[in-house]
């Protein structure tokens, strides 16, 4: 067990907490016992190391869990409380995180089939953000994010805790917008933007049956080219006095918004194959049905 | 100017980043030229002394609302832009800050007439999912807060960030649990709680006339007394692997979507007003005139 703060595996482990590091190594650290499992549990979680203090993990589940990684031959390495607390991000450490190996998905294998949803957001700064909005997409089935421009690091601490383990069950791709655009044209997506003015409310707006959510930055929004690159763009209603929406909130908002379109138009597909009359009533019944 | 940052006032200014000490004192301390410019304009902000630094503060608009404040009695302290850094919770500081009366409105003194939609929140721990709140609270006309039991206090300098100045314009009420159920039940309002495992999808469910949302905390969500006590539970359909959303991203869906029912319900009140016999488009109308 390791005992040194100072020993070369620590320092190592510890370098990870820069983003250079991160990013010329292709890895990142991950904390807590929860997003550890649900990297171990993930097709997207390439965990290279496992890092234990026993002294201060109790928990059976992730006992467990370590057992079955270990004889999947992931390497263990076992560190002593202090020197545990200090490679950890949090208060109350659980004694338990991994290294992974950064997962990112090249845009040119990516084929987008109907039904599809992604989101696309242009030199997002908050990791806060950049990770509720992963775990969003998780939860309103999205595949993942392209990330265009300068953005903050999906594989940040802040923004990896954020997503709540989204980040391994979602698509990571990185790209420029130029090619992105080609890309997008190739695809024949529905490239839909949100902006504060425009006309089109983003309920009952159309998406098309393979969608691109497009979001600015939480300062400059989307720039005039992102803006007449696009389809649609798609306004949510302000009632009060602030003028925007938290960027998280909003691709929520608009997310949920594209679910419960397409899960209604698949039940109203569905219907009509059944052969029933009373399609009228149909959104009514996919809505109850979830 | 101040030039020293031990002065007594810096001093004195610089203990309101204890939670005690705003507290106690029923003070806060925000900055920004946005906020600041925000808590001036809002009824709600009752401003006790602005804070300049001459040397950093270079907006137009800032010096404008400045002049004005002081013309209505406002006390204004200078400090070098040194002095104020150390004041500062951010990089980049732009010169302008201000002591803020906390506001809180008593739960007695409120009466809900319809169409008010209220949300509550149970024990909030984080003070950025608070903030970000109360700014969607504003966007979809929502009136306010009501804190219960122990919350993260949203006088503290992220949470106000995170509001954009909604702290300002909505209303904040505190309460423990038993005084408010029994004032909610005078209210005849509909209290809607939001749980993972609720049959009724938040997409169409019954809100009635005046609304509480009532939201556990981040960890706990509500207690099964809490769930008890609720006319109707709701439940966002979650079709990934994360098994929930970020509180303040619940909250928000759950919000516009009352939001989207009254503005449905008003436009068909008015076309039932006006003799229109096709209402069944009714809902389309009250979309697309966002």
């Amino acid at each position: 067990m390791i005992t040194s703060t100072t020993n070369t595996r620590v320092r190592d482990i510890r370098s990870l907490q820069r983003r250079k590091e991160r990013d010329s190594r292709g890895l990142a650290y991950v904390e807590g016992i929860r997003t550890v499992l649900g990297a171990l549990e993930s097709d997207w979680g390439d965990v290279a190391l496992l890092i234990v203090a026993p002294d201060l993990l109790k928990s059976d589940r992730a006992l467990k869990g370590i057992a079955e990684a270990e004889k999947r031959g992931i390497e263990r390495l076992d560190i002593s409380a202090e020197v545990f607390k200090t490679l950890s991000n949090r208060d109350g450490p659980q004694g338990l995180s991994a290294v992974v190996r950064q997962r990112w998905t090249s845009l040119r294998s990516l084929e987008l089939e109907d039904g599809d949803t992604w989101i696309a957001l242009t030199a997002v700064a908050d990791p806060g953000n950049l990770g509720t909005i992963l775990r969003t997409a998780d939860g309103a089935g999205a595949s993942g994010i392209i990330l265009l421009e300068n953005s903050t690091d999906p594989w940040a601490h802040s923004a990896m805790r954020a997503s709540t383990g989204a980040i391994f069950s979602r698509h990571l791709v990185r790209a420029e917008w130029p090619t992105f655009l080609a890309w997008a044209r190739e695809q024949t997506v529905t490239l839909v933007g949100a902006a504060d003015d425009a006309e089109t409310p983003y309920r009952g707006a159309n998406y098309g049956a393979r969608t691109i959510l497009l979001l600015g930055s939480e300062r400059e929004g989307l720039s005039t080219e992102q803006r007449e690159a696009c389809d649609q763009l798609v306004a949510i209603p302000m009632r009060g006095q602030v003028d925007s929406l938290n960027l998280g909130v909003a691709a929520s908002l608009v997310l949920y918004e594209i679910l419960d379109q397409r899960e209604a138009s698949s039940v109203s597909d569905s219907a009509d194959s059944l052969d029933v009359l009373a399609v009228t009533d149909v959104p009514e019944v996919a809505e109850v049905s979830e």
